[in-house]
């Protein structure tokens, strides 16, 4: 079976399983903008089920123009309140260059590595909190998420002064 | 208990249960790109296993330079040659414009709204054929996931010629 027909042939099982489906709000108001690392389950990893949280990722977690267009519509269309930004140990962007990753890849482009998951995750909440049009968040935090382990460290906590 | 405090505390009983985890590379050399939408468990749909695959996700599962830097990462770094790129039903993009999305958000933005699945797949995949950094790309799919069914419809499909 090639790898495609192997999934499709995965969601014919699922879909013949599965549970009935929420609406498209997030029943926790809540979005997860995570790595697109293969060994984050994201709804597993937080307890989440179906229907409670918006999933946002890239390489690294990073919050992109990309994330920020996203959250636009999950604050204002979607009624999303709190984000959570999870970033990752032993992610491929820890301490590289743009310019090893121009190497490695032929890719001329920015590709946000970083040195110190605290502050990324410090720098990233500032353009949340910073972006005018997300106004509709009131809390933002910021996790590392230990994926030896699958244990979450709380890095930063954002809460809009009232 | 606060909306974070509960992501934490299930957090940890996920820790204590969890199996071990593979290393970087996704082991099926697989990437699927997909909609943020609360109603989209990526692993469950699909079959995949901790490990199997990168995950991108944004408003809509549309291919922006974000999902292109991510990419590149996955083709060149960590072995990807297939990727998925699956819109679903009732998505919030189809069929709405830009102005209608400023008026909503305040966001001055481009944010990818269409109007049919098929034309803005085969759009979406012609950008991932046509970027010359992901020649290792060697099979890309297109698939519309029906949220009320659970159901995959396969769209697109593109093979690298020989």
């Amino acid at each position: 079976m090639t790898q495609i027909a192997e999934l499709l042939a995965a969601n014919r099982n699922y879909a013949a399983a599965r549970a009935a489906v929420a609406g498209a709000h997030p029943g926790r108001h809540l979005a997860i903008v995570t790595c697109m690392d293969a060994r984050i389950d994201t709804f597993a990893v937080l307890g989440l089920h179906l229907g409670d949280a918006h999933v946002i990722r890239n390489a690294g977690g990073r919050v992109t123009l990309d994330v920020q267009r996203s959250l636009a519509l999950s604050c204002h269309v979607l009624g999303v309140d709190t984000v959570v930004v999870m970033q990752h140990t032993k992610c491929g962007l820890l301490g590289v260059t743009d310019l090893e990753l121009h190497d490695l890849t032929g890719a001329d482009l920015g590709f946000l590595g970083f040195d110190d998951h605290s502050a990324a995750l410090h720098e990233d909440i500032e353009v949340l909190t910073n972006t005018p049009y997300l106004h509709p968040l009131k809390v933002i935090a910021g996790f590392v998420y230990e994926v030896d382990t699958g244990a979450i460290t709380d890095v930063v906590r954002w809460e809009r002064p009232e």
